[in-house]
């Protein structure tokens, strides 16, 4: 014989009632709505919904909170291994939840590690050291670049307008990275990307970083004929980068993220500050080796 | 005389009940909690609450869905200029809005035009169109990094070595700017802080600045004088350049977020990409200068 839970004022809501039976097994649930439209003689076995949606206590919070967002619940019941009623989880503690996990999402795509205190809260100390470990190692991953630079040395002193592209190149690559990766992050975090979605992911971003590229490319080249008449090679050449380099940013900003994802790691990882270090060397590789064929350095 | 809103089995929520009276205008709210949970003689008139938390037609819909999250609201009564009950909003809707308005942060955050639509949904060109402007705006920017590069063109072919810090220094300059401001406008987007906190978030950033530039910078120093043995001048100006930049970094991206919300503009524009672009020229300038002044160049 199912026994109803008992509700009261002092309940956070009483909106969704669970049906348990003696030793705590939760049976079903019966709305108050339910309920209130049912007629005075039926009774609550045949009015509950035997499938319940539920979580059990060892599930990840942002689970719950997904799953009352995606299927418009008012509350979660929890339950424990024997599917005994342990707790409920209302509505307004998931968009706490959600919003939690957003903060963290962006804390990590920026290159920092999360924490749970509101920023004015967050002492000058524990920011710096949330905020060290990834500048470090991010600084360290720039000496790659560093060292293309060095490997280039005699062509940048030998012709040392080159030098002049290096900021607009690495840095529009970073930016091309940057918002592949960052749609693709929010796609995966509100599942509308999956890992399945390898290839129309990358067939996408090959297709916008053509277009994309195509446009700053030729931008470029005309403004580089202008400034130095008949430099059509100089042109090219910043050019031919400039698409090269849009061209491998958003290819990698778009699919490192999955990537991630299929292997297990928190795919906010791959957000601006590695992909633009990474896109960074190659795009002075990208550069300098075009420079070098076409200026003959 | 006030009059109760009907309710039934199609409504989508019937656990707030708005009181309205004959011309429509909204009255008090009573839940179907305190109806349950009232005496059977008691009339609506008492049991309900008068002071109804509402939002107007004209408001933003993010408006009404942090009201719903901030007060715990299963629903929100909307209501049109004369205060008639034209609509209701539900918490489920809530949800969709404040992800919704997360994606649109998250995207100008990223440099791109806001998209309703999913990734996989919208068509190359599409994406395309919402990326290339703000593309185009900043690689036209970083010409100024590029210019100043120029200027200095002389110091950095007498000593090539210099354009391998470059780099690492405007890369970490971006990465510690980003950080600040992602947090900061978080910050702003919950409403934890507001323009009032200006001082306190830039004494905040300078501190955080000194800790990690100080780290930073004195790695730099001891890594240059190990690589290049006796080099202290060289390993005083990258240790040095890199501190002030981490310290200028910071400092613009924790209040150009604030800054942008006092003059109403949306402080997501003042994300990574932007900081970047700032931060690079800001970085060059610094470095050059003290690579002049140190080096006698």
């Amino acid at each position: 014989m199912p026994t109803f839970v008992p509700n009261g004022e002092d309940r956070e809501t009483i909106y969704s009632c669970y049906v348990i039976d003696k030793s705590h097994k939760l049976l079903g649930v019966v709305s108050v709505k339910d309920l209130l439209l049912a007629k005075d003689d039926a009774i609550v076995g045949d009015l509950m919904d035997t499938s319940v949606i539920s979580v059990t206590t060892v599930e990840d919070q942002e689970e719950a909170a997904r799953l009352l967002a995606k299927y418009d619940l008012l509350a979660l019941p929890v339950v424990d291994k024997e599917n005994r009623l342990v707790g409920i989880i209302t509505i307004d503690d998931a968009i706490d939840v959600l919003n939690q996990e957003t903060t963290e999402d962006m804390q990590i795509m920026a290159a920092t590690k999360p924490s749970e205190e509101p920023y004015l809260k967050t002492s000058v100390m524990e920011l710096a050291k949330n905020r060290i470990v990834w500048l470090m190692v991010l600084m360290i991953s720039d000496m790659v670049s560093g060292g293309i630079l060095g490997t280039f040395e005699d062509a940048l002193t030998a012709l040392p307008v080159l030098i002049t592209f290096i900021p607009m190149l690495t840095d529009t690559g970073g930016n091309a990275g940057s918002q592949s990766s960052t749609l693709v992050i929010r796609g995966l975090a509100l599942k509308e990307i999956s890992i399945k979605d390898f290839f129309p992911v990358l067939s996408k971003e090959i297709g916008v970083a053509m277009l994309c590229g195509f446009v700053l490319s030729l931008f470029n080249f005309i403004r580089i004929v202008i400034v130095y008449p008949g430099n059509y090679l100089l042109a090219a050449t910043v050019g031919g980068a400039m698409f090269c380099t849009v061209l491998m940013a958003k290819s990698i900003g778009g699919v490192l993220p999955i990537i991630a994802t299929r292997f297990n790691m928190d795919p906010a990882l791959m957000a601006s500050p590695l992909i633009t270090t990474i896109v960074d060397a190659g795009s002075l590789l990208i550069y300098l080796n075009i420079a070098k064929m076409c200026l003959t350095l």
